[in-house]
């Protein structure tokens, strides 16, 4: 079996041009979308990964203001901040960077992100909407993985996927767009039994469970595509996913690398996500204004 | 394989004396719990069923206020009704009864119910909520499902459960609470492909399409433990679900019956939570006056 390998660069470039493309329309009317990070920690890998948003923000002609709050930011400064920035007119986005301080919870603050700048999907009314077929940004990994299998052409409709993990942030979500799509889903995680039973029928297999080596060629079948989410950080400061690579490539059909895989795509996603909100927050004042 | 049938009608006394038993305890604090119930529509067996909620609420010594506005009310009238019971600290608990005037969506409206008092989890919010872990009722047709398996103790954790139906009231918010209670969670649909695919192999099947005849022996095996949510009235005034019971007898472990499985279950859940929600908005109360 040869593995195909599904990078995210070439979608990343796509989507990061449909961005820009977006805030030049934007510009044309006066208008500059905005993304605002919101961070509270001294972690240097964070602050990399909030400047490299940055970077992308630039070239696509997006504004980004990074608030960095500080490693002892108190829970109602940062819901302060959230508040503030949700009611301010010139921010579009808004993201709350995780890690937070100690004793801190991103689970009450998220609620503070008005829904329509919630960029990432992180407020559970987006994650109800989303449910229910309301308008709602997913999650912008959630929203990759969707990407990535429609720029690989990669059917899910009346298929079998497997999503293991159930966060919030990536399984959870997740599930509900590729419901959306008209597949069946399954949703496996550590506590569900024998992996292999689901992922080894399954057409299209995700992993998201922040797991090294979780799944292995024995997991996948020469059907399989594989997506993996996963992001994790070895001793040595290299990045891997879940997916023990070795093993599945020349067992599965398809496979998403570490990195240059769905973390590329989802970066070009916050940027996206920006502008579309800057959109529809324009025209929401165009109703107001008129009405 | 004699199939044993899984009667609601027990658990739903059990659940009613809960209720009954909450409600007594705030009456010794002064208070009584009360549940209001928003229709508008003119259809006979609507009002039906909303008359046998008020009869178990006054067997339970729970108020319930029937607001008919009648099958032309408006939407803006619907929500103006929904948001003064939001408002009103008399009122504990809000059902927006369907079906509605032709041309008013639901969708919009259930947002307009305050989260602690949404106790048939209507509000996106709610599910959301849920979704993420927080403090949320969940509709009460899907709790009746997890009240059930936990009343005849069938094993969920590490199993294989198929919900077939992927609907915001039953099917999704059910995945979510049976994904907290660690069962690997396959959810089918109309367009998903071949049932017993899925169907076949899983421990416990929640049948939730609103298809009569969907679910058949065919697609069980003796180890099934088969869940009917469906109610389905047929031309002759009966009511029936959505499983095909005379072929799945013999076939399945255990299969719940319509007339008398999960619908008994749910009116009594609609009441317990409506007595949760009555005790912990005075606790909130308490809360806010001290502080």
């Amino acid at each position: 079996m040869n593995t195909a390998v599904l990078s995210g660069k070439r979608l990343a470039g796509l989507i990061q041009q449909r961005a820009q493309d977006e805030a030049r329309l934007l510009e044309n009317e006066g208008l500059r979308p905005s993304l605002a990070v919101v961070v509270a920690t001294d972690d240097e890998s964070t602050h990399w990964y909030v400047r490299s948003i940055e970077r992308a923000a630039e070239r696509a002609g997006i504004g980004c203001r990074i608030l960095d709050l500080g490693h002892d930011a108190t829970e109602q400064v940062l819901a302060g901040v959230l508040k503030d920035l949700s009611a301010e007119p010139t921010v579009n986005g808004i993201i709350l960077q995780t890690p937070l301080p100690a004793g801190v919870s991103a689970d009450e603050l998220v609620g503070h992100i008005a829904p329509e700048k919630d960029i990432d999907g992180a407020n559970p009314l987006s994650l109800g909407r989303l449910a229910v077929g309301q308008p709602a940004f997913a999650p912008a990994t959630a929203r990759a993985v969707i990407e990535l299998l429609d720029h690989f052409e990669v059917p899910v409709a009346g298929r079998n996927v497997v999503v293991v993990g159930r966060s919030a942030v990536v399984g959870k979500p997740l599930s509900l767009l590729l419901l959306a799509k008209d597949a069946a889903v399954t949703i496996c995680h550590s506590k569900s039994g024998a992996l292999e039973t689901y992922t080894q029928p399954a057409d299209v297999v995700v992993v998201a469970a922040g797991r090294t080596g979780l799944l292995t060629g024995s997991h996948v079948s020469p059907k399989s595509v594989v997506i993996d989410v996963g992001t994790n950080v070895l001793a040595d400061g290299s990045l891997v996913g879940d997916v023990d690579e070795a093993s599945v490539t020349g067992v599965a059909a398809a496979l998403t690398p570490v990195p240059g895989g769905v973390g590329s795509v989802t970066t070009a996603l916050l940027l996206l996500h920006t502008a579309e909100a800057a959109r529809d927050q324009s025209r929401s004042l165009v109703r107001a204004t008129a009405g």
